[in-house]
């Protein structure tokens, strides 16, 4: 193991999924594809804005995709990139412990 | 899934988990009980004040166990408490996801 290497990354992980509704919106997305106001919906306590900025923000880290479909009204659906798909283990295995400790 | 009330709890672990230094501590101690020397050894990248202060944090968080051998010259333990033992699964997930993806 090294040590010296090891917590650079562990680190930059645990910014991405430490931030604020991260987990929240991974596991929302874990079931498939999902329209903006499902998401919103689903997670009542994020407004608008504050959904609206992550999603963005988790699209631009590659967690999360974006597809705009070419129809009207147009739709947009998010769903999880491979990053985000490998990230459901994770996220399912700290709130395990969340539940369990905390 | 109760979306409200699963936000607090997994961002309280994620606080405690995304502290710099804690993945690379518990991971220190899963092969069993260490001395403040050893563990420091590990981690040349910490220096005293800070390995101390960590580990003075984990022991009131009832993350790792700090024993102290009723000897001459006194030797200090560190081991992984229940808490910190159910760790080792989250932080071996963060840490695959983190050198898969970051």
């Amino acid at each position: 193991m090294d040590y010296t290497h090891m917590c650079p990354k562990y680190e930059r992980a645990m910014h991405l999924l430490g931030k604020r509704w991260t987990g929240l919106i991974i596991r929302a997305l874990m079931g498939g594809p999902q329209r903006f106001k499902d998401l919103r919906q689903q997670m009542p306590q994020l407004g608008d804005r504050i959904l609206c900025q992550r999603l963005k923000e988790l699209e631009s880290e590659g967690v999360i995709l974006r597809k705009v479909h070419d129809v009207r009204p147009v739709r947009v659906e998010y769903s999880l990139a491979q990053k985000g798909r490998d990230m459901e283990s994770v996220v399912e295995s700290i709130q395990a412990w969340a539940e369990k400790h905390m």
